[in-house]
């Protein structure tokens, strides 16, 4: 659609710096916006850009100021650009409406009204999927799995496969029947390829509003809470307790039976093998506080430098001891 | 199924420590167990829950007690519940029986009896599936590939995509035909989104009884052997040899050409670029005998007190050396 | 088909050291190649298969002499071994010509001549794919996104899935729409199993030539150059720009909004969290030089050692200032 700045940024909350009659229909990244588009500043180190770009208008910070181009200031400019985008584009449609006749759906499994199910997705017995959900093609949701209401998985990602459990006796490992199922609350997004392991017993959980990126690993019976964020390829083992507003970066792996806290952040690669704290920032292999962190890692490649003066030290140590036998 | 407490405990080789008479029909967690249904305590961490479980029986080692609740005592807790697990509820019931009509079986390729194929699955010219294997939706069986039987394979693992291979030619990678197959032995269990590389020439071999979790990558020419455990995203470079019962914890990386003895354990995240003896235990990265990797790793993270500590040394010395000048 | 060791080591620019009316047929490795067969010698640790080998000749560097058997001598074996195999072998013989009916194509998507889509594929609305692309069972294509000739696409491999944005306001996370594409230029492969996120504005490109292996993830609005290879489980997070000819080992991360020059390195398991010019070979977690990182490893493995000899000068230290007390 075509609106003008001063209609947009009514709906954005934003106060326009420059002509508000002027008219944007779409959005691009700065470098790549010309006239009738609209771009965002957020990441400070982007500032240089906004000299140069050609877009008509850009969503920026309160402080942030322009000889070059129309800003629509705002105390959160990124999730104004978010308003905007949904304003201007829209989000997906889907080239159909509801269950794909490619899609496969066991007789006993449910499939709530306003849901997209693209071709190759497969629903296992007993299965139930919510309200307007959006499953792309080739997601595959194991027998007696739970999804809530709008629900986004995308393609290729499997849900429920049998959780990662053996008694081993005699050399041999016996399979443990993973009766379990998996439950996806409400607002959950999944990315590509992930793999979400059936509990042994009772449900391995993602909480309401979770956002997970591509090929993410969750073992059997891990409980994530609500709204949390984990970047691409994330690996939890079974039996972990992790709470709402939690962020893991990229990488990151976990290690199982532990409790992560609520509002816990925790770095790129980081290998977690302690439960942690609500709040608390980590970094690391194995993780910890990111300002112990940040210490360490900065040591560990100055070590030639301290393996440098340990062995000065060493050598003026024995030039006193010989001075002193002399 | 409804059983007694001493039906079921002469099957699964257990003593009961309470009434023998009392029925279960289910499992369940500790936790979530209530009349009627039987649990297991094999971690100990998990002990104080044995005061609170509703349970009818629990599964525990010889040396458990309890006021609580009826005990099922055996050597082997896990194992022996995982029996009852089986006695109980079984395996999963498949909604359908052998090639599903929306499986893709190539002409030239064979499929043993009892195999179940989900739909999605493919199968390619002349690859050969044993007999009573459950090939689970959206798994890609390349050509030439052989599965023995009662081979196990999760919803959107790959088995037999081209190897890794390229020569690189003024700048070039001009792709090297592969004409290597991958083998899977019998008994082995594949969890879901793995990606299992055929070798170049010769043959890919994932060891009879060996099991392998979630986005597990595994390359070209690479021979597991006989019973191993591969958590999630443990990544195999190619022409690995690893030994039988080898245990890699999760995201473990290996690179190529390397053998990996028997009875090895490999932890969490470790970087493996050595080969490693029969029964060697390593952790980190670079992976290290982790009775050396558990000392490394600690000061690691005490990193600021060694350079603190350097720190000191240099001024005491200095000062002492002004001493002398003096 | 069977030809002379001359014909072939004409065809590959080799010289025959040995009975060159002798005839081939195929190609195995040093251990499995019998009468009839080529096999190849470029790694130096296999050296002394050559005195085994049952093979009619081997492909190998020009300083290689061997008792044993017939050689074909060039100055790049593994290319010529690449020739040799794609004379023998030839590549994959696809079992059915263009778009498969269990594929699925959107009817606003064009497919170019000659491609070969498996069944279970999915191309989405407005894609575009090119000439002789073969794309292997279930692998996903998205709305929008365009694969230039001669693409070839593992199974279950997803490209163009949403981006990983959300604005996070009052705690819930907003999704953005994902408008942008994925473009994949001219003779890319892509392995097994990889997940290639769409840009949120503009395109997320692999430059012509790349090479992917299998379980890569791309984030959203990262442009990979041209001639890279990526080996398995490498994750790049999003607005990230890659240089050519930049080779990544296993389950290298990187961080996002970087930029890797051209020509650079990068060895297993790496962090990368700073920009690298061209040319550079780093390794490491954080990623660091090759040659400071060797060192820095070293040490670290050594910190017992290096913590044994602080100890002994704090002790001298100690005796030292209790000599100048007395």
């Amino acid at each position: 659609m075509t609106i003008t700045l001063a209609d947009l940024a009514a709906q954005i909350n934003a106060q326009v710096i420059g002509d508000p009659t002027q008219q944007v229909s779409s959005a691009a990244t700065l470098e790549e916006a010309g006239p009738g588009q609209i771009s965002f500043l957020s990441n400070p180190r982007y500032v240089p850009k906004l000299a140069t770009t050609r877009a008509t208008a850009v969503v920026a910070a309160m402080n942030v100021n322009s000889d070059n181009v129309t800003l629509l200031r705002t105390a959160d400019p990124y999730y104004a650009f978010t308003q905007a985008m949904v304003i201007l584009h829209g989000h997906r449609r889907h080239p159909h409406a509801g269950i794909h006749p490619d899609a496969h759906v066991d007789p006993t499994a449910t499939v709530g009204e306003g849901t997209i199910l693209y071709p190759g997705v497969f629903i296992g017995p007993n299965a139930r999927i919510g309200r307007d959900c959006i499953l792309y093609p080739n997601v595959v949701i194991y027998d007696q799995c739970i999804l809530g209401d709008r629900v986004t998985i995308h393609g290729g990602s499997v849900i429920g496969q049998d959780g990662f459990g053996y008694a081993t006796h005699k050399g041999i490992h016996h399979k443990i029947p993973q009766v379990g199922n998996v439950i996806i609350e409400d607002d959950v997004e999944i990315g590509a390829n992930c793999a979400i392991e059936r509990a042994t017993l009772g449900s391995t959980i993602i909480g309401k509003g979770t956002k997970f990126c591509d090929l993410i690993a969750i073992g059997h019976g891990t409980k994530i809470g609500a709204h949390c964020l984990f970047v691409a390829q994330v690996g939890i083992a079974g039996s972990v307790t992790v709470g709402h507003h939690v962020t893991m970066a990229g990488q990151v792996g976990v290690s199982g039976h532990l409790k992560i806290g609520d509002k816990v952040t925790i770095g790129a690669q980081a290998g977690v093998i302690n439960n942690l704290d609500d709040q608390s920032t980590v970094m690391g292999a194995p993780a910890m506080p990111v300002s112990l962190g940040r210490r360490v890692y900065t040591l560990f490649t100055q070590l030639p430098d301290l393996a440098d003066r340990i062995k000065k030290l060493e050598q003026k140590m024995s030039e006193i001891a010989t001075d002193e036998d002399s």
